[in-house]
């Protein structure tokens, strides 16, 4: 568990704050009354919400899982044994559960696979109901999980339904389903929905095109991931989970590949994904625009989802990398610091500050700028809280190397004391101490270990060039990639990892023509920007120049000054002209010295302007 | 008239071709037969074609009078009145005419002003009995228009529905009515739109906010365009209309502030205008995107007819630059050569070659990279061939000063033979001989001229520095801005201008995020472009930079070659990285000249990959 510092600040907030925040607006919206409706046969008429609103209802259902897990927190469990007997409620007796369709004065069952999304939220339910089965014995929750799932192959097995959902989701739940209750068919009919999917047999929507959910190639066949960014990393993520668990190198390879070339091409500095709005998906390769910049939170959560299940199949390092930029730079730059408002989209460049947006309404705009208490379409709150309250679960692994020995590894940085289980029997037990990411030494001392030897192994990530390892046998470099120590620990021993989180510049490929003349600061694992907020009056955020020549300082708590110069916009010399002309613009200008925040920060203090690429003198 | 030359030839193959090629695809795709059905009672059950297809009729129309008017054509006239008789009996006893509402089967007249495009129908139909009014002795289609003008007065007028449309057009329909017929009513219902709209009548669509269609901010009260390129350009073209004829000194000065910001920060160096797919808009102030940008083909129309009533209003000599600008590389870029395909988006950069085009389909999307021959929604072909149609008329200027003389201006050039009557009595006739904008001599030949003093006013574009005219009574510069010729004209005399269009660069402004780092080659008007199809083998569009302070010469036909380098794209070191990295990637090449085409003939020989700014070395 986690015991001080970035990550359990952000895990304690959502404990307090967001949980009961996601259900008060489930409450306030109706969306917790449409599972009433159905109980009581007054579904006819006006229903709230889209439809895929029980989903936001299951997201909090699953984070609430992992919190009672976490903390033992008795209202969070009490909470979630409320909504199980409301959703317990809603379901119908052949296992159907969804609250838009299907009832009194409602669109039949499975109508509009395109748009209804009720594998969807299927799907979802799937992923509350692990949460609880891997931390709690089977209940209520499980049960209606194992109903409808029991109802969804008899629905779409091999001799149903020969139909998908326009959002992949239902893949995931089935195959974490199907692995935590030892049900191997739901894994089989995950494959099979993965399988479906490629082959056009989803009705086009106007403008968007099959590629939109992935209908336009096969899993096994597409290079790339493409069309909506959370549709094509949630598939992604179910392709792996039914590929490890069903043998299937082909498919796990197919994955592999679209994670290579997305990465390398479609993917942020902050490990944002999605550079479109039209349809909240990926661009051509190279198209990545900080200002459009889409970088759906729930695509962070999504890539996350994914890049976890790819270690855990291969243990590349290079996928526990990303997640770990993509944790800082996107998930945890979505929720304000009291865990009561959210950013949907997470724009690199903000020329215009977001206005205040109402905390007492909805949003309509999944924009960037300003942090919404709540969407229209509010999938991301929730999928924050889910994440957040399971965040250790993605910072530890153990396994077992095929000579049999004990690997335990620190995937992720964070004041902690860890205890696991070992496979050859015994435990062993971690206390981890660091100022990670603001300082870079991060102490692992062993509390407890048993008689034989184990491996510990730690992560360098591949932007600590020059890390250096302290162990019981000495001091030595840790280049990037896995650093283990393997010896039969003493209790009192200790691993020091000292990490270079001094900010340093970074270059983009010159493909990536939006950001060209630019460079950004990163500091260790964080992304750094430069605000309104932190700039003198007179100068505008797009008159700064950096010169990565020059020197750039740490200030403390992850911020830094760079060396640069303000050069004035330019003044146009006739007006209605556009804004090209026949000389080189003037580019000198006075020495300044930018002021560099964590980007996960921003629009914190005040709506502002922002940008993450900083243009070089 | 035009003789020969640039615009001649693009007038000929819009009048042979295209204008029976979107005959042809609205009859085939049941657009006509929608009039048919509201004559004979059938307009219960399926309707072809959008809400707004009627208009497609209508611009058709439009082009057919001016075609007519122009060259005399017999088919174009047969093909007119065939159209004429079909949508006339379509209209309603008391004026209404509208073939998706208010009939049997149908919704209610105006239950859907937000969406369902009556009024900008409406609109569409009075600028093409505009059309005939202005060419032909008063026929049905005018009194057709007549009987429509009407109803909308009664039905909206002051005592009326207090509606407007989502869609702004019949305000600029109503006020080229009124003027056309003497009809000062029509320009005030004109002007009672105008007014309405900004005070948030119209509904919200999700997603796109009141700014979508100009229902956030009252045109006085507005700095800038926003929302739908469209929609707030058609709405500018008809405030400048009523402003002039209704004396009112405040909307024009609202206009013209807006087309001042607009152009300084929203205008691509095309004259392109709509940075974003999302709402077919304009993005913040800088935001132009090469790659997404949208610069829709009629947001081009639209931009020529708001700077033409400008430059009437006014007599500034930037508006005609800019409709010069947008003519060549927006409006001349969308059609095919052939005249049966065409752009709808006009991005300034293509990463991934267009696929070919189905021929025999209407298209689904309005994405750039290959030319349609027609679209789901189609308001471009039409909107180009009315535009083509009547091109001459924005070519050249006749006025009287305020001391009474009278003043033919030239404001665009091509070979042409013009003969204008002058306000003091008489008229002028010229013979203009040029190559333009290939070359840049402008022969102007005094054919016939009145027995007195005369002047002759011809623009010097902006980018044209070193210009140099040379007159009867001598040669001289001829700086940017208008250079006027009085003189008792005796017929032979030449006056003969010299424009500069060797290529040269242009370089961004340094808020123009998007392009940082690159630079355009322009000659003359016209803006060039790398096209894939004229790199060799092993060079990628990607991989050029051009070098600004080496030579770029012109090679004939308006295309030039450019010093410069190709840089290979970075290999990375390791895959699966986001494209950024610790060192600034190597930008060593080798020495390359690159060629260069002018960009309204990008994609003519085969789908391919282009961009408009170049790298620099």
């Amino acid at each position: 568990m986690l015991t001080d510092g970035f990550w359990a600040e952000r895990q304690r907030v959502n404990g307090y704050a967001t949980l009961a925040h996601c259900f008060a607006w489930l409450e306030r919206l109706g969306w917790l009354d449409n599972f009433d409706r159905v109980l009581t046969g007054t579904t006819g008429g006006y229903r709230p919400g889209w439809q895929f609103s029980d989903s936001e209802v299951y997201k909090l259902m699953e984070a609430l899982a992992w919190e009672h897990a976490r903390t033992g927190d008795p209202d969070a469990e009490a909470m979630l044994l409320r909504l199980t007997v409301r959703v317990a409620a809603a379901q119908d007796d052949d296992g159907y559960l969804n609250t838009c369709f299907g009832h009194d004065g409602q669109d039949p069952r499975w109508s509009d696979l395109e748009k209804g999304h009720e594998l969807y939220c299927a799907g979802h339910l799937f992923q509350a109901a692990v949460a609880r089965a891997r931390t709690a014995p089977e209940d209520e929750l499980v049960r209606v999980a194992r109903r409808l799932a029991d109802h969804v192959c008899r629905e779409f097995g091999s001799s149903g339904r020969d139909g998908i959902c326009g959002h992949p989701e239902v893949e995931l739940g089935l195959a974490e389903l199907g692995r935590a209750l030892k049900e191997r068919r739901y894994v089989e009919q995950a494959l099979l929905f993965v399988e479906r999917r490629g082959h056009g047999r989803l009705g086009a929507i106007p403008l968007l095109g099959p590629q939109y959910f992935q209908d336009d190639l096969p899993v096994r066949e597409a290079d790339v991931w493409r069309g909506h960014a959370v549709r094509a990393l949630y598939l992604g993520a179910a392709a792996v989970d039914v590929a490890v668990d069903l043998g299937d190198d082909d498919l796990l390879d197919a994955v592999r590949r679209q994670w290579d070339r997305t990465v390398e091409r479609r993917t942020y500095i902050t490990g944002g994904m999605g550079s479109r709005h039209q349809d909240e998906g990926f661009g051509e390769d190279w198209e990545l625009p900080p200002d459009r910049a889409y970088c759906e939170t729930c695509a962070g959560v999504a890539s996350v989802m994914v890049s976890w299940r790819l270690w855990l199949a291969t243990g590349d390092v290079r996928y526990v990398d990303l997640m770990e930029r993509t944790l800082f730079n996107v998930v945890a730059t979505s929720p304000r610091s009291d865990g009561r408002a959210f950013f949907y989209a997470n724009p690199l460049q903000q020329r215009v500050a977001g206005s205040d947006v109402d905390q007492d309404t909805e949003n309509p705009r999944a924009e960037g700028g300003t942090r919404a208490p709540w969407f229209d379409v509010s999938c991301c709150p929730t999928n924050v809280a889910r994440t957040l309250a399971s965040w250790q679960a993605y910072a530890v692994g153990v396994e077992q190397t095929p000579g049999g020995g004990d690997v335990v590894t620190l995937l992720q940085y964070a004041g902690a004391e860890v205890r696991v289980g070992l496979t050859g029997g015994g435990h062993l037990a971690l206390r981890v101490r660091t100022r990670y990411p603001v300082e870079g030494e991060v102490d692992v001392e062993v509390v407890e270990a048993p008689d034989r030897p184990v491996t510990v192994r730690l992560r360098v990530p591949h932007w600590a060039e020059g890390a250096r390892l302290v162990t019981p046998q000495g001091e030595g470099e840790a280049p990037p990639g896995w650093a283990d120590v393997t010896r039969r620990f003493a209790v009192g021993e200790r691993i020091r990892l000292l990490l270079p989180v001094a900010p340093r510049f970074t270059w983009p490929d010159p493909r990536v023509d939006a950001v060209r003349g630019c460079v950004a600061v990163e500091a260790g694992p964080l992304v750094l920007c430069v605000e309104s907020t932190d700039l003198p009056a007179g100068v505008d955020v797009e008159e700064v120049r950096v010169d990565p020549a020059g020197r750039v300082r740490p200030v403390g708590a992850g911020r830094a000054r760079a060396a640069g110069a303000v050069v004035p916009a330019p003044e146009p010399a006739e007006g209605g002209r556009p804004p090209f002309g026949p000389r080189p613009p003037a580019d000198s200008g006075r020495p300044f010295e930018l002021p560099l925040v964590p980007y996960h920060s921003w629009a914190e203090r005040a709506p502002t302007t922002m940008r993450v690429w900083l243009p070089t003198t």
